[in-house]
Protein backbone atom coordinates (compact mmCIF):
# COMPACT_ATOMS: atom_id res chain seq x y z
CA UNK A 1 0.00 0.00 0.00
CA UNK A 2 1.32 3.67 -1.18
CA UNK A 3 1.34 6.09 1.48
CA UNK A 4 -1.44 8.15 -0.54
CA UNK A 5 -3.53 5.22 -0.33
CA UNK A 6 -2.80 4.59 3.33
CA UNK A 7 -3.88 8.48 4.49
CA UNK A 8 -6.80 8.34 1.91
CA UNK A 9 -7.82 5.22 3.96
CA UNK A 10 -7.05 6.53 6.93
CA UNK A 11 -9.40 10.04 6.17
CA UNK A 12 -12.37 7.30 5.35
CA UNK A 13 -11.86 6.20 8.85
CA UNK A 14 -12.24 9.45 10.27
CA UNK A 15 -15.51 10.20 8.44
CA UNK A 16 -17.06 7.11 9.14
CA UNK A 17 -15.61 7.76 13.17
CA UNK A 18 -17.35 11.40 13.12
CA UNK A 19 -20.66 9.29 11.90
CA UNK A 20 -19.88 6.41 14.35
CA UNK A 21 -19.39 8.67 17.47
CA UNK A 22 -22.09 11.98 16.11
CA UNK A 23 -19.00 14.18 16.18
CA UNK A 24 -20.72 16.89 13.60
CA UNK A 25 -17.25 19.22 14.32
CA UNK A 26 -14.92 16.32 12.88
CA UNK A 27 -17.62 15.84 10.17
CA UNK A 28 -17.71 19.49 9.03
CA UNK A 29 -13.60 19.74 9.11
CA UNK A 30 -13.53 16.53 7.05
CA UNK A 31 -15.17 17.76 3.95
CA UNK A 32 -13.51 19.69 1.40
CA UNK A 33 -13.48 23.95 0.60
CA UNK A 34 -12.32 24.16 -2.92
CA UNK A 35 -15.36 22.89 -5.00
CA UNK A 36 -18.78 22.07 -3.88
CA UNK A 37 -19.70 19.00 -2.21
CA UNK A 38 -22.01 16.90 -3.18
CA UNK A 39 -24.06 13.80 -1.31
CA UNK A 40 -26.17 10.89 -1.85
CA UNK A 41 -27.10 9.47 0.85
CA UNK A 42 -29.32 6.25 0.78
CA UNK A 43 -32.33 6.52 -1.52
CA UNK A 44 -32.21 10.55 -2.14
CA UNK A 45 -31.04 12.39 -4.82
CA UNK A 46 -27.97 14.43 -4.53
CA UNK A 47 -27.68 17.24 -2.60
CA UNK A 48 -25.00 19.78 -4.19
CA UNK A 49 -23.22 22.38 -2.12
CA UNK A 50 -21.25 22.06 1.30
CA UNK A 51 -24.46 24.35 2.88
CA UNK A 52 -27.17 21.40 1.94
CA UNK A 53 -24.47 18.80 2.29
CA UNK A 54 -23.44 19.59 5.62
CA UNK A 55 -27.13 20.88 6.53
CA UNK A 56 -28.13 17.10 5.86
CA UNK A 57 -24.95 15.95 8.57
CA UNK A 58 -26.10 17.97 11.11
CA UNK A 59 -29.92 16.59 10.62
CA UNK A 60 -28.63 12.97 10.48
CA UNK A 61 -25.95 12.74 13.19
CA UNK A 62 -28.92 14.30 15.44
CA UNK A 63 -30.64 11.30 14.51
CA UNK A 64 -28.10 8.34 14.05
CA UNK A 65 -24.87 7.42 14.11
CA UNK A 66 -23.64 5.69 17.25
CA UNK A 67 -23.16 1.63 15.87
CA UNK A 68 -21.99 2.37 11.88
CA UNK A 69 -18.80 1.35 10.87
CA UNK A 70 -16.98 0.26 7.43
CA UNK A 71 -15.50 -2.30 6.14
CA UNK A 72 -13.45 -3.92 3.16
CA UNK A 73 -12.40 -0.04 2.68
CA UNK A 74 -10.11 0.12 -0.47
CA UNK A 75 -8.92 3.13 -2.06
CA UNK A 76 -7.69 4.00 -5.64
CA UNK A 77 -5.43 7.16 -6.40
CA UNK A 78 -5.63 9.63 -9.26
CA UNK A 79 -3.26 12.54 -8.94
CA UNK A 80 -5.16 14.77 -6.37
CA UNK A 81 -8.29 12.98 -6.16
CA UNK A 82 -8.87 9.41 -4.85
CA UNK A 83 -11.97 7.38 -3.90
CA UNK A 84 -12.44 4.91 -1.49
CA UNK A 85 -14.92 2.01 -1.82
CA UNK A 86 -16.10 0.58 1.34
CA UNK A 87 -19.53 -1.52 3.09
CA UNK A 88 -21.04 0.41 5.83
CA UNK A 89 -23.72 -1.42 8.52
CA UNK A 90 -24.06 -1.76 11.94
CA UNK A 91 -21.08 -3.01 14.24
CA UNK A 92 -20.42 -6.29 14.06
CA UNK A 93 -23.68 -6.94 11.41
CA UNK A 94 -23.31 -7.77 7.77
CA UNK A 95 -23.40 -4.60 6.02
CA UNK A 96 -26.28 -3.27 4.26
CA UNK A 97 -24.93 -0.35 2.20
CA UNK A 98 -21.89 0.44 0.10
CA UNK A 99 -20.70 3.64 -0.44
CA UNK A 100 -17.95 5.79 -2.90
CA UNK A 101 -15.61 8.31 -1.39
CA UNK A 102 -14.18 11.05 -3.31
CA UNK A 103 -11.81 12.72 -1.68
CA UNK A 104 -9.55 15.45 -2.77
CA UNK A 105 -6.15 17.09 -2.03
CA UNK A 106 -6.71 20.05 -0.10
CA UNK A 107 -3.33 22.01 1.57
CA UNK A 108 -1.78 18.43 1.77
CA UNK A 109 -4.55 16.78 3.23
CA UNK A 110 -7.51 14.13 1.99
CA UNK A 111 -10.76 15.97 2.01
CA UNK A 112 -13.82 14.34 1.42
CA UNK A 113 -15.83 15.86 -1.92
CA UNK A 114 -18.22 13.33 -2.06
CA UNK A 115 -20.05 10.66 -0.73
CA UNK A 116 -22.84 8.39 -2.06
CA UNK A 117 -24.34 5.47 0.01
CA UNK A 118 -27.03 3.13 -1.50
CA UNK A 119 -27.86 -0.20 -0.22
CA UNK A 120 -27.07 -3.94 -0.80
CA UNK A 121 -29.59 -6.44 -2.14
CA UNK A 122 -28.19 -8.80 0.08
CA UNK A 123 -25.00 -9.08 3.19
CA UNK A 124 -21.94 -9.80 0.15
CA UNK A 125 -20.31 -12.91 0.46
CA UNK A 126 -16.94 -11.89 -0.43
CA UNK A 127 -15.39 -8.21 0.15
CA UNK A 128 -15.00 -7.53 -3.44
CA UNK A 129 -14.72 -9.33 -6.36
CA UNK A 130 -11.72 -9.51 -8.95
CA UNK A 131 -8.12 -8.58 -8.55
CA UNK A 132 -7.86 -6.51 -5.65
CA UNK A 133 -5.34 -4.40 -7.42
CA UNK B 1 -18.96 25.52 -18.60
CA UNK B 2 -15.45 24.72 -19.03
CA UNK B 3 -14.06 22.75 -21.71
CA UNK B 4 -13.00 19.91 -19.23
CA UNK B 5 -16.48 19.80 -17.80
CA UNK B 6 -17.90 19.63 -21.23
CA UNK B 7 -15.84 17.10 -22.49
CA UNK B 8 -16.68 14.82 -19.32
CA UNK B 9 -20.14 15.26 -19.55
CA UNK B 10 -19.59 14.07 -23.09
CA UNK B 11 -17.85 10.92 -22.04
CA UNK B 12 -20.31 10.61 -19.83
CA UNK B 13 -23.32 10.51 -22.42
CA UNK B 14 -21.55 8.21 -24.18
CA UNK B 15 -21.72 5.39 -21.79
CA UNK B 16 -25.23 5.92 -21.60
CA UNK B 17 -24.99 5.93 -25.44
CA UNK B 18 -23.04 2.63 -25.68
CA UNK B 19 -25.43 1.30 -22.81
CA UNK B 20 -28.66 2.14 -24.62
CA UNK B 21 -27.39 0.75 -28.08
CA UNK B 22 -26.40 -2.46 -26.01
CA UNK B 23 -22.83 -1.25 -27.55
CA UNK B 24 -20.30 -3.79 -26.48
CA UNK B 25 -17.47 -2.48 -28.13
CA UNK B 26 -18.40 1.17 -27.28
CA UNK B 27 -18.63 0.51 -23.89
CA UNK B 28 -15.44 -1.11 -23.69
CA UNK B 29 -13.55 1.40 -25.39
CA UNK B 30 -14.99 3.17 -22.66
CA UNK B 31 -13.26 1.98 -19.92
CA UNK B 32 -10.16 3.24 -18.01
CA UNK B 33 -6.76 0.94 -18.88
CA UNK B 34 -4.25 2.88 -16.59
CA UNK B 35 -5.54 1.61 -13.11
CA UNK B 36 -8.13 -1.11 -12.15
CA UNK B 37 -11.72 -0.48 -13.26
CA UNK B 38 -14.50 -0.45 -10.46
CA UNK B 39 -18.13 -0.48 -10.70
CA UNK B 40 -21.33 -1.33 -8.12
CA UNK B 41 -24.36 -2.21 -9.93
CA UNK B 42 -27.94 -1.16 -8.55
CA UNK B 43 -28.05 -3.64 -5.40
CA UNK B 44 -24.38 -4.93 -6.09
CA UNK B 45 -21.50 -5.35 -3.73
CA UNK B 46 -18.13 -3.93 -5.59
CA UNK B 47 -16.39 -5.27 -8.53
CA UNK B 48 -12.79 -5.07 -8.81
CA UNK B 49 -10.71 -4.79 -11.83
CA UNK B 50 -11.21 -4.36 -15.63
CA UNK B 51 -12.11 -8.20 -16.49
CA UNK B 52 -14.50 -8.70 -13.77
CA UNK B 53 -16.19 -4.89 -15.19
CA UNK B 54 -16.49 -5.77 -18.32
CA UNK B 55 -17.65 -9.51 -17.90
CA UNK B 56 -20.37 -8.08 -16.25
CA UNK B 57 -21.17 -5.54 -18.75
CA UNK B 58 -21.17 -7.73 -21.56
CA UNK B 59 -23.77 -9.61 -19.51
CA UNK B 60 -26.21 -6.51 -18.90
CA UNK B 61 -25.98 -5.33 -22.18
CA UNK B 62 -26.85 -9.21 -23.86
CA UNK B 63 -29.94 -8.75 -21.23
CA UNK B 64 -31.15 -5.01 -21.39
CA UNK B 65 -30.26 -1.75 -22.56
CA UNK B 66 -32.42 0.12 -24.65
CA UNK B 67 -34.40 2.44 -23.23
CA UNK B 68 -32.27 3.59 -20.50
CA UNK B 69 -31.31 7.51 -20.74
CA UNK B 70 -29.21 9.63 -17.85
CA UNK B 71 -30.41 13.02 -17.31
CA UNK B 72 -29.51 15.83 -14.95
CA UNK B 73 -25.78 15.16 -15.18
CA UNK B 74 -23.49 17.96 -13.73
CA UNK B 75 -19.89 17.36 -13.42
CA UNK B 76 -16.37 18.38 -11.48
CA UNK B 77 -12.68 18.55 -12.37
CA UNK B 78 -10.12 17.61 -9.88
CA UNK B 79 -7.33 17.89 -12.15
CA UNK B 80 -6.74 14.40 -14.05
CA UNK B 81 -9.79 12.97 -12.04
CA UNK B 82 -13.15 14.34 -12.81
CA UNK B 83 -16.64 12.81 -11.46
CA UNK B 84 -20.18 13.14 -13.20
CA UNK B 85 -23.49 12.87 -11.12
CA UNK B 86 -26.52 11.62 -12.84
CA UNK B 87 -29.69 9.96 -12.89
CA UNK B 88 -30.76 7.03 -15.24
CA UNK B 89 -33.90 5.61 -16.12
CA UNK B 90 -36.17 4.43 -18.97
CA UNK B 91 -36.66 6.87 -21.64
CA UNK B 92 -39.55 9.81 -21.28
CA UNK B 93 -39.87 8.32 -17.55
CA UNK B 94 -38.92 9.60 -14.13
CA UNK B 95 -35.75 8.46 -13.58
CA UNK B 96 -35.43 5.31 -10.95
CA UNK B 97 -31.56 5.49 -10.20
CA UNK B 98 -28.53 8.16 -9.37
CA UNK B 99 -25.14 7.53 -10.19
CA UNK B 100 -21.82 8.49 -9.61
CA UNK B 101 -19.66 8.21 -12.52
CA UNK B 102 -15.26 8.34 -11.80
CA UNK B 103 -13.38 9.20 -15.11
CA UNK B 104 -9.57 9.25 -15.73
CA UNK B 105 -7.45 11.35 -17.95
CA UNK B 106 -5.53 8.43 -20.31
CA UNK B 107 -4.29 9.94 -23.22
CA UNK B 108 -6.40 13.33 -23.58
CA UNK B 109 -9.60 11.16 -23.12
CA UNK B 110 -11.73 11.23 -20.33
CA UNK B 111 -12.26 7.35 -19.38
CA UNK B 112 -14.29 5.88 -17.09
CA UNK B 113 -12.60 3.86 -14.00
CA UNK B 114 -15.65 3.70 -11.36
CA UNK B 115 -19.72 3.05 -11.69
CA UNK B 116 -22.21 3.44 -8.87
CA UNK B 117 -26.06 3.16 -9.48
CA UNK B 118 -27.76 3.16 -6.52
CA UNK B 119 -32.08 3.12 -6.47
CA UNK B 120 -33.84 6.48 -5.67
CA UNK B 121 -36.46 5.97 -3.04
CA UNK B 122 -39.03 8.40 -4.98
CA UNK B 123 -38.49 10.65 -8.07
CA UNK B 124 -36.60 13.94 -7.29
CA UNK B 125 -38.94 17.01 -7.47
CA UNK B 126 -36.02 18.66 -8.69
CA UNK B 127 -32.45 17.62 -10.46
CA UNK B 128 -30.58 18.49 -7.23
CA UNK B 129 -31.05 21.14 -4.19
CA UNK B 130 -28.56 23.83 -3.27
CA UNK B 131 -26.38 25.73 -6.07
CA UNK B 132 -24.69 24.25 -8.99
CA UNK B 133 -21.56 25.71 -8.92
Amino acid sequence: MTDDELSVLTANETFYQAFATQDYAGMDALWAHGKPATCIHPGWSALVGRGAVMASWRAILRAEGMGIESSAARATIAGDAAYVLCFEGPRGEPPTLIATNIFVREDGRWRLLHHHAGPLARPPETVASGPSN
